[in-house]
């Protein structure tokens, strides 16, 4: 039986990815008179992830990576131009509308009515609040968390603010990392909606998740059948 | 009578501002060769704020700021090399240890003791999180609470989470624009302990206070006299 359902939000909700994939085509472009597109791209996959101690997740972290992986491929010869190119994508990514998934409303708008709904994200507080705010969705959520990562205590940390029994509780993302894995290794259960833009951090590895049991499902519309079947 | 004691961090708890002051020193010293310091600062604290809509508040922020500042105050002559030593000097400002205010871990354990504490700091999460997980004065504090914007409604939402009655509840902090006047403004009673390092984006205009009152002390030893005095 589940009382209460968790969302993630990135991917899962609304497009997100997409705008760094887009980003990444335009900076591999801008630098491209440097260095082959799959060494700049593969320099400023590093460089994301080398960073992530200093600067955590977001636009604006992943804006300074840019720049530096600019610096680097470019063996310090990038041009300011080039540089002021890279703060415009920032600028446009960080202003882009928040862009729906296929039958989130819809699906949001059955299982709401059901259950009560916690939307629990992780990025920068700043960039996810703007997209909250401008969903048009967040008036289905009882409680939203903003997240700097979501491990295992995150997850109990949470629960136990909102006194929810972990067994009671399903997680609903794209992110086996995230969203999967760690709510089932503290009790509760997880329907896995696969992304193809899922970046490639937020992977797990298989061997990790063999010790359990999860749902997949390929789009947010299958949602409320499979709630109706399987957890009722 | 007070209930709740609220704190401010940044310049209140822990130096912060001279970071900033530090860096753009630094950045004044590395685009020397471009123009006159005097309008490289100037340039920078009208960047800063102007980007404050896209990229909030934080050195990642303040930082793609110094870079779009470098990248204008030097016609597009910045050197790839230029910019990675402002790279620089932001992992250096997101790595630095935490200084704490003369007095301030006497004060917390005196205060602690009589009186639940809230900390409500503006900025970004990553960075505040840090702070207050090496800080060494988090048992201090009941709640912390990170916010994007320290307006009345924002006050108002974290008292009303916590079941406090704004009447009774006593903010001490820096900032007059973030610390004193919404707090004023909603009932409640604020301290001010003034830093000459406060951001010019902090102050608040003085006719906007003149139809409040509030204490004003010099240094946050000062604090438990004052309540004692004042408020018990």
């Amino acid at each position: 039986m589940i009382n209460v359902i968790g969302f993630d939000a990135d991917d899962t909700l609304w497009h997100n990815e997409v705008l760094y994939h887009r980003a990444k085509r335009d900076v591999v472009g801008i630098l491209s008179g440097y260095r082959q597109p799959e060494n700049i791209q593969a320099h400023l996959d590093q460089t994301e992830v080398a960073n992530i101690p200093y600067y955590g997740y977001g636009i604006k972290s992943f804006t300074l990576s840019m720049i530096e992986t600019a610096v680097h491929v470019s063996e310090g010869q990038v041009s300011a131009e080039e540089i002021n190119q890279i703060i415009a994508i920032a600028k446009k990514m960080l202003s882009a509308p928040v862009d729906l998934v296929d039958g989130v409303k819809e699906t949001l708008e059955t299982i709401s009515s059901a259950y009560p709904l916690v939307l629990i994200t992780k990025g920068d507080h700043f960039e996810q609040e703007r997209k909250i705010k401008i969903s048009g969705i967040a008036h289905h959520f009882r409680y939203y968390e903003i997240v700097s990562e979501k491990s295992t205590a995150t997850y109990l940390q949470i629960l136990k603010k909102y006194c929810i029994d972990p067994t009671s509780f399903l997680m609903v993302g794209n992110s086996l990392r995230s969203d999967i894995l760690p709510v089932l290794k503290i009790g509760g259960q997880a329907v896995h909606i696969p992304n193809e833009q899922t970046w490639f951090h937020e992977n797990a590895e298989q061997h990790e998740l063999s010790d359990f049991e999860y749902r997949e499902i390929s789009g947010i519309s299958q949602l409320p059948g499979l709630i109706e079947k399987n957890f009722t």
